[in-house]
């Protein structure tokens, strides 16, 4: 396959994905059946026991019509205790209680001895191409996921992304890395955002073309993105709730204005240090990032996302969904106007 | 029984229950059985369908940490589209499913041609009583909680309040109401929160009586408090959140000072108009109060937010729950003390 | 002049200013004398007595290495009961204390038998060009800028834009505006932003070839940005806070990544009705833009700003300041690059 | 002078004062003459340069009606880099051009290859007492308040408390600590706050039986707190932020609901540690106190500001101020009834 248009002038990671940022992993199970076309997504912070060692992290919510779960604590507290779950708006309450089940399973005293875990679950509605009120998502997709999860990432119609719409076209799982100030900055995004006549991909302003393409009537915004950024670089929970904010730039430089109906939230996390569940265990002792030091992270986190939405849109294929819905891939749109950006 | 404590000098409305704001019903579901001691609550805001004629609404965070699901979309869009549901802490995902297929099942376009809805749980962690791991609490008894909501609100040991403790002693469900500045304003709270040695009784220091007595071992604070505020008086989403950070003041006089473990979180809703789902219905055109008559309603908050508080305590009978363990009633443990409160 | 470059497919108002918005106005005042090189602008938001009838209002701050004053009363009251001044960082002390001033030759009661006033004062450091620590400006300088308040808007290096850089080239001053859902949305900036290497302006990314030009040696980003929104449409200030945080999408287009040093803050207001001081006045009956009718204004906003932030750019004159600094116009810079534009 | 109640069961420090936290220090100014009953109260975090060294920190804004300068880039970047200046609602502008000026003196890079500075000014209105429309503090009322500065710390009718009323009687500065979990917690508060009737005094419900006595018609909270806690603590500023939270808890058991009119806003910060102005300088590399060892901290700040509240009112001496105005000493209007709590 040919290669994606490329978002500003930093270097990529190996892989250019949210896994060059040492010991994350993403999995995927994707649903694919008819009118069932949704799947689950898992990004695993590390390898570990995550509530036992707790990753610290925060969010930035640009628009929030979602339904995300776990942001009050991860607000109060600054630190995320399960991996993290994306899914379909009407699977958040069956990823919770997966996630329950698992960190149960790992640690049985929470909810005894222990206090309880903070579900983390992510989501946006693919209600166009996936029969959504069916509820397909279960338990034990999370497990599924969980289980597949690697340092390769499957992009475009997989996993969460499997029934997931942008700019009119097919949307889904992009990720993409950026290394800058001698650190690795990654992101994986959940794209279904995006009116047709809107889109800028890569700095080029293809709306017009898309539009008269898709010759579809207009529509308003519903749909949402999630933003996953990810870093070695030693931060605490502010510097990465300001992290998250940037974000939302690279999302803006796609076309974005944060439409009303979409529900646009990014979580960064680090992995430079863990907290620990218990008080006996010995707190982190490291030196964060000096603040004057942030703007290359800034950086390598707004081309991240960019990056990353270009390439769910560039790497979705065309998916047949419910009631003869389809959405086709951007490529196929548009294989003239990306044929500039090869390699 | 006997009257409980009195707070403040503001009058009660005639039920002294967030009921007497007019159209608000409260249903419960009580599970009580063995190791199994927990239940749901629902407080319904209007009769009618709470989607098409959703409620401004919006909360404050005094602790965040807690697992209640919807806040984003409430803190974005300043409305609630579905009845509060209250329960315990793993129960948020079931409840979350329940009031999705609630919705679908008044509103089939929900996920299809119109937005999804957003779900509203909130939760206290009864994992002393109860056997929370077993995650008993079903879609059913959330359907069941809606079905009995009615003027007439039991409290204690019911509904959501099941399994709660407070300040060593058996917590659970509290309400109360005062009207001031010409209108009335209610409070529901699950009361799940305080240590023994902390607490004040509508103005009593009972704390080292109650620590005395209870010859527990001291815990961290590991608790919640869920405090719902309602009022009929025109407030926009701006002004409920400043009505909402009112409720804190009620719960600090309690002698809470928001424990690290305990997840504290207010909301407040106003009955007196209904935000169209449609944007072909009218908008409402209705007068809000003015900023600077808002002072009784504040009052009015922090003292029927105390009072429920008494309140769940005064009404919470014995309960034995997993493990063989016990939440005595408050009146048990200090019936000496509480005798110079009964009218 | 030729025309500049245009953002965006929205049609602008007369003016293509703020002022577009009916009731608007802007004045200036310059001071320019050697190493002094800064002024002060004013946005009146109309033509009354605003601490009398008040103007819906919200802000959104997407970096906050800022010193702007009244944004605690602006977020809690979401009204702003002075005309917003713009000046340079150390300046924000006297324009708080002018608009003290100002308020009360109008409402001797202020401080005595009515409330307080809440300045509102946003600051860019124009201290390249301009001999900051002199601290030039004076109250009398803000009582200019109020008189000079007009609809016609100078733009670049005029009033608080007088020493403003941006993107190692001059900024300042720049306005527009947008027609979008029935409604009239406007923007005024203070451009002190952006690195060189990052510019993209009206969507070409023109930083490589100004960077080459400008041959400085790379700075961190130590600017700042004030984004200010009108608009014409009813919004109250929880949708105002929404439009004000698709500012940001507009400035993001422009390269900016919301640096570290960069004070980026957006304040939105509408003139569709205002609030009373008086408890004894009526409160305003006006039905607010349903919430699914929000995405034209958000489009608008965000081009209007992105247009803004180019006029700035487009007018900007070269400035001679301090110890023998200079920052240059970016058409003096970008001649040959800039002729496309040109209508 | 006899001792005045004591909150809470916890042990206070040798001084009972916020200067119990090493290295704090508190200095006043006061302006007492005739009509102009005003003036400063300045704490200094640490004996250094604040600015080259920079103090953790954060801020809660129970209630924004107020005028306080500098919480957004507290809020941002997690530090204060000057000492905190209290003063009155009309002062807040000379003295943040004061704070800047100190600054420079320090600091002479400031504004030039440096950044700016940050001023930080906390204001409640004194115009019941004090001639606020004269504007009568200057910077050198904030730099003798500062020389002034040291361990002892003047109660009551001194500095920015000079000018001030809580409860219908004289209010003003008070201050106090407590030792908990093997750290000092100190509080200092501007106490210009409180209805009459609303008067709870360590627990003692006052407020009846000084309405009777103070014998004015009902007025509207038109006060004002300021809360500045202090801590040996090593805590980040987000654990920084929790602690100001708590404050709200010890103003809520004196009788407040976070009147509509009164500016209430707390400041947290912590002695345990700086933030270098300079990257490269090292970052510290302190290990933070567990999230679950907090309670006692939050009990330590919620009696220190109870406590400093009843400082302030026990100290305060009767001031005979503007126009006629008088409020009196608490101890005078209700010495029997405060008898009880002498030592």
């Amino acid at each position: 396959m040919a290669n994606a248009p490329i978002v500003g002038r930093l270097p990529a990671g190996p892989r250019n994905a949210i896994t060059d940022v040492a010991g994350v992993t993403v999995g995927h199970c994707t649903l694919a059946d008819g009118a069932c076309q949704t799947g689950v997504t898992v990004v695993r912070p590390h390898p570990g026991n995550v509530y036992v060692d707790k990753v610290p992290a925060a969010a930035t919510v640009f628009n929030g019509f979602g339904k995300s779960i776990g942001l009050v604590q991860v607000d109060e507290l600054g630190v995320i205790e399960t991996p993290i779950a994306l899914g379909n708006t009407f699977a958040v309450g069956a990823l919770a209680q997966a996630q329950i089940r698992a960190a149960i399973a790992d640690n049985p005293e929470i909810g005894r001895g222990w206090p309880t875990v903070n579900p983390l679950v992510f989501e946006c509605n693919d209600g166009y191409l996936n029969d959504i009120q069916a509820m397909a998502v279960q338990g034990a997709h999370y497990d599924a996921a969980l289980a597949a999860a690697g340092p390769d990432v499957p992009q475009g119609a997989v996993g969460a992304g499997r029934g997931m719409s942008s700019f009119g076209a097919k949307g889904g799982i992009g990720t993409a890395s950026r290394v800058a100030g001698g650190y690795t900055v990654g992101a994986l995004v959940l794209s279904n955002f995006g009116t047709p006549d809107s889109l800028i991909l890569a700095g080029r302003a293809l709306g017009a073309a898309l539009d008269a393409r898709l010759k579809q009537p207009p529509e308003p915004e519903k749909g949402s993105i999630i933003l996953i950024v990810a870093t070695d670089a030693p931060l605490d929970a502010r510097q990465l709730r300001r992290l998250s904010m940037r974000a939302g730039t690279g999302l803006a430089r796609t076309g974005s204005v944060y439409g009303h109906g979409s529900g646009d939230i990014a979580l960064a996390f680090s992995t430079a240090y863990t907290v620990p569940h218990l008080a006996s265990a010995p707190m982190p002792a490291v030196p964060m990032v000096h603040e004057s030091a942030l703007d290359p992270l800034f950086r390598a986190a707004a081309d991240s996302v960019e990056q990353a939405i270009v390439h769910a849109l560039w790497h979705a294929e065309t998916v047949h969904g419910r009631d003869g819905h389809t959405r086709r891939a951007l490529r196929e749109l548009l294989p003239d106007l990306l044929q500039g950006f090869t390699a």
